[in-house]
C-alpha cells in the first residue's frame, strides 16, 4: 500500500497521499483534505421529547495575542445553552462547558449527554461552546469562502485563540446572567478534551475543574511511540480473533496486486460494490483503513451514531463476518462484511462512492489545525500492525502542508506552550481538579494520562472502553463498567463543587 | 493642578495631559510618552572587577498564537548568560532565569545583583532575557523606527506573546545545554515579577518557581483601588514628618497660582533654578511630582543608582530638606530642596531641563502596553493625597491612547488571560511555587499579594521595604530586615530545588 496515512484525526481521516518515495507536490497535489465520514442522521436533537438547546451568538475578537487593527475585526460565536436545569445564580448553581472541538458545537452537543444526564442532579446550566472556525463560529464575517481560503485568514485558527474565546465569552456570560459566584466545570472529549485540560491548567481563574475524555494530550514530539495508535487497533481486533487480524493484515497486498492486474479493478469493485464513477486500488485501501480506525475508537458497547450508524461492539460484529465460515477462504467477501459494519448498519446503500467525502459536521478544518500546531505522531505501524510497516514521517507531513497551505508547522508548539512531557512529574506539585478518561479500546489512549498523577488530577482508565464514551447519554444497556466510570466522575466533580462553595464561604 | 498623570508606570512616568475636561487630542496633542528619567551613569557592568554577563541572540518568531504568513517573520531576541558559577548539566544544577521587563536586559541585570549574589550558593546559570521590543530585541530587522512606527506593528508587543518567547528560548537554551533536567526557576522585579509569576503559572512544565518581587499582579480592573497607590505615597511622605505631607500637598495651588500672576512663571523658574529654554506650571508639577512617585518607590535603605543616583532613605531626606528650618516659610526653596535629592544627588547639575525627557534604559514602549493591555489603574487622589484630588478615568487613558496610537485598551483582557479576582481561592488549591515579595512603602505594593495563599505560595512583606529591594546587591550597610527577607527567599528557592531534585530521582 502506497498511501501513507499520516493524518489520522480525531474524527476526519484525513490522507496525505505520497505516491512517490519523494514527495512532490508540483506533480501530484496531495488527496488532501479528505474527510471520509460518512453522512449520519442527527437525530438526537428531538431525543427525549425537548430541544436540547437554544442557540447564542457572542461577538468575539479575532486576536487575542495582538493588538494590531487587524486582531480588532470580531465575529459572531455560536453557543448553545441549555438552562431547563439550573439552579440558578441566587444559589450560585454550577455552569457546565463543553469545550467545542473540531466541528459543528451542535454535533458534540448532541454526543455528549452525559452533561445533559447529569445536570439534573448538579442542578447545572448546560453552555457547549463552538471552536472558532467552525459550525456557524466562522470569522471573517461568517463567510467561509474567505475564511478558509489561505494562511491569513486560517492563520487565525488555533488552539490558543480558542481557549481565549472560551475564557472571554464564559466570563461575559456570567456578568450577563448575574452569576459571577457559580462555579464553571468544563467538559469535553477527544481534542475537546485536550482543550477542557489546557483550559483548566491555564484558566483556573475561570473554571474549578475539567472532565478530559480521551484527550491525547502526550501525543505529540516524542512524548507517545508514533506506533501507538495502529497497535491499539491491531490489538483490538486481534482481541476479538486471530483469523480477523490475518485476514485484514493480508489483505492489503491481495488488494494491491488484484488492483495492477489487467480487469482487477473491476473485480475489486464488484466484490466492494464501489459505485462506477470511480475505483483505485489506493482509494480502496483508505475506505478500509477508516472503517477499520473508527470502528475501534467507537468500539462502544451500545449501538451509536456518532460518525457512523453502528451496532453495540462493531469491532466484534467486524470479525464476525471475516471469520464467518459461509465465505469460505474469499478475503474480499469477508473485508466486504466487514465494511458493511461501518458503513451499511442500515443496510440501505447500494454502492460506495469513493470519490465522495462527505463532511456533514464541518470538521474539514481540522486539516489546517494538523498542518500547523497538532504535529501528533499516529501514523506508524510497526511489523505487527494490522496496516502495512510504515514510519511516521514528520519531513513527509511538512511536505504535503507546505504543498497545500503553504505552511510550515511548528511541531514542538504544543510542547512549549502547553507541556507533555514529564507530566507527572510537572504535575504532581502544581494545578488540580482534573479527571482524564480514557478507554484502552480506544487508540488515542496511548497519548493519554493513564495514571493518577496527584491526589486531584486523577485518571479513569477503563479496559473495554473507546473513545470517549463516558460521555455518551446513559442507556439501560450500559454495562455495569461504563455506569462505574460515570458515577464515579460524578462523585469527583460533586467534590470540586463542594470544595469550591466551602472555600467561597470562608473567603467572602 | 490640571495635569492628570493617568499612567504612573512602573519606570517610566508617562504623563497624559488633558488641559480641558474633555480631551480633545486634535488641539492638544499629550505630551506622551513623555520619560522624565534623569540619565545615569551605567556603573555596574564593570561592579566587582568582573563581566557580570555576555550578551547572545536567539531567533524568535513574530507571532506564537497565529499562523499568518507574518507571524512566522523572526527577530533576534537579546538575553544575557553568566555560566561562572554553574555546576554544569551532568549535575542538573539550576537555571535562574530573569524575565526581562519594559527595557534594556542589561540595565535589569545590573540592577538585580541578588540572582548574582545567590548563584555561586546555588551553583545556578545566570539567564537574562529582554522583553521583545526593548533594548536590542527589537522585531521588524532591528529597526526600532519600523518597529515602533505604527499599531500595526506594535501589535506585537504584548505580555502574553513575551511570556512565550521566554518559553520557546528556554527550551531551546536547555536542549542547546544538554541541560534538560536542570531546574529553572524565574524572578523578576515590578512588570518583570508580574511576568515570572504568570510564566510560574502558565508554563509549570518550565519553570519550577517563581520569586515574584514587587509585582502588581492586582492592579487591574476593580481589584485594586485606584486611589491606593497614591495614597502609599502619601503615607511614606506623612510618616516622615506632617509638616513635610501638608508642604507638598499645599505646593500644588501654590505654584499655579504663581504660574498665573505676572511674571510667576519667571519666580518659578527662579526657584527651582528650571533651564531658560522651557518653563510651564504644569510642566514643572509633573516635574516634582515625579521626583516624589519616583523617591517613594525607590526609598531603599542605602544609597542607590536605579533611576537616579538617590541617598539612603530618600524619602526621609526630601522631608528633612522640607523641614530645614533655615528655609522658614519659603515653600518653593523647601520643594527645590527636595527635588534636588532625586535630580541632583551628586550635586553637578546648574539648571533643570523641563523640556528634555532622556530615556536611557529605553522605557518609552511601556506606554504602548498602557494603552492596549496594561491598564492599571493608579491615579486617583482622595482628599488626603499628597498629590491635587483627582478620579481614575478609564475613558480618559481610553482617549488619549485613540489618539495617540489609534488603539482602543482592552481593559479586561490581564484578568481575562491571568486572572486576578479572587486569587487566594483560585490558587489555594491550585499551582505552587511563588514567592511574592512586597515593601509596603512601595506605591506598587497596593497591587500585591500581601498574604500567603497556600503552603508553597506565599507572601514576603517588609514594612520598610520598597519597590523590589530585595533584587539589588547586597551591601554591608543593609539593614537585617532586608537580610531576612533575602535568606527566606533563598531558603525557599532552596526547598524548590531540594523537591525538583528529590521528585526527579523518583520519576526517572
Amino acid at each position: 500500500m502506497r498511501i501513507i496515512a499520516v493524518g489520522i484525526l480525531f474524527l476526519c481521516f484525513s490522507i496525505f497521499s505520497s505516491l512517490s518515495s519523494t514527495v512532490s507536490n508540483d506533480k501530484v497535489p496531495p488527496r488532501f483534505p479528505s474527510s471520509v465520514i460518512r453522512p449520519e442522521q442527527l437525530s438526537l436533537a428531538t431525543k427525549r421529547g425537548t430541544k436540547l438547546y437554544k442557540a447564542r451568538y457572542f461577538t468575539q475578537i479575532l486576536d487575542h495575542f495582538n493588538f494590531n487593527p487587524k486582531s480588532y475585526q470580531t465575529f459572531q460565536h455560536r453557543y448553545l445553552i441549555n438552562d431547563t436545569y439550573w439552579g440558578g445564580p441566587e444559589k450560585n448553581s454550577p455552569i457546565f462547558v463543553y469545550t467545542g472541538n473540531e466541528g459543528d458545537i451542535e454535533w458534540f452537543a448532541q454526543n455528549t449527554g452525559f452533561m445533559f444526564d447529569v445536570a439534573p442532579y448538579f442542578k447545572a446550566l448546560l453552555v457547549f461552546i463552538e471552536h472558532r472556525f467552525y459550525g456557524k463560529s466562522i470569522p471573517f464575517g461568517g463567510d467561509k469562502d474567505i475564511a478558509y481560503s489561505n494562511a491569513s485568514t486560517l492563520g487565525y485558527l488555533t488552539s490558543t485563540q480558542a481557549l481565549a474565546d472560551y475564557a472571554t465569552l464564559i466570563i461575559d456570560l456570567k456578568k450577563n446572567l448575574t452569576a459571577d459566584d457559580s462555579p464553571v466545570v468544563v467538559f469535553g472529549g477527544s481534542y475537546g478534551g485536550m482543550l477542557a485540560t489546557w483550559f483548566r491548567l491555564k484558566y483556573p481563574h475561570i473554571v474549578i475543574g475539567a472532565l478530559a475524555s480521551s484527550a491525547p494530550i502526550l501525543n505529540f514530539e516524542n512524548i507517545t511511540s508514533p506506533y501507538s495508535f495502529n497497535n491499539i487497533i491491531t490489538q483490538d481486533f486481534r482481541s476479538e480473533s486471530e483469523n480477523c487480524y490475518k485476514v485484514i493484515k493480508g489483505s492489503w497486498e491481495q488488494i494491491e496486486d488484484t488492483g495492477s492486474r489487467s480487469g482487477g479493478l473491476e473485480l475489486l469493485r464488484k466484490s466492494f460494490r464501489i459505485c462506477k464513477n470511480y475505483i483505485d486500488a489506493d482509494a480502496l485501501e483508505s475506505w478500509l483503513t477508516t472503517a477499520f480506525v473508527y470502528t475501534a475508537m467507537t468500539d462502544y458497547p451500545t449501538p451509536s451514531n456518532f460518525l457512523n450508524p453502528l451496532p453495540a461492539y462493531p469491532v466484534k460484529q467486524m470479525c464476525q463476518s471475516i471469520d464467518d465460515p459461509t465465505t469460505g477462504n474469499d478475503s474480499f467477501a469477508k473485508l466486504y462484511g466487514a465494511a458493511n459494519v461501518y458503513y451499511n448498519h442500515t443496510g440501505t446503500t447500494t454502492c460506495f462512492n469513493l470519490a465522495y467525502s462527505p463532511d456533514p459536521h464541518g470538521l474539514d478544518m481540522w486539516s489546517w489545525q494538523a498542518c500547523t500546531e497538532m504535529i501528533m505522531p499516529t501514523d506508524g505501524n510497526n511489523q505487527d500492525s494490522i496496516f502495512p510497516e510504515s514510519q511516521w514521517s514528520y519531513s513527509q507531513r511538512a511536505a504535503v502542508c507546505k504543498g497545500y497551505y503553504g505552511v510550515d508547522p511548528r511541531p514542538n508548539w504544543i510542547t512549549t506552550e502547553f507541556g507533555g512531557h514529564d507530566i507527572s512529574r510537572v504535575l504532581k506539585r502544581f494545578g488540580s481538579n482534573i479527571i482524564f478518561y480514557n478507554g484502552l479500546r480506544d487508540p488515542w489512549s496511548g497519548g493519554g494520562v493513564l495514571k493518577n498523577i496527584s491526589k486531584t488530577i486523577v485518571a479513569i482508565v477503563a479496559e473495554q472502553g473507546a473513545h470517549h464514551v463516558d460521555l455518551r447519554f446513559a442507556t439501560s444497556q450500559d454495562p455495569k463498567w461504563l455506569q462505574q466510570v460515570r458515577e464515579r466522575e460524578v462523585k469527583i466533580i460533586s467534590n470540586w463543587i463542594s470544595q469550591y462553595y466551602h472555600d467561597l464561604a470562608n473567603h467572602s
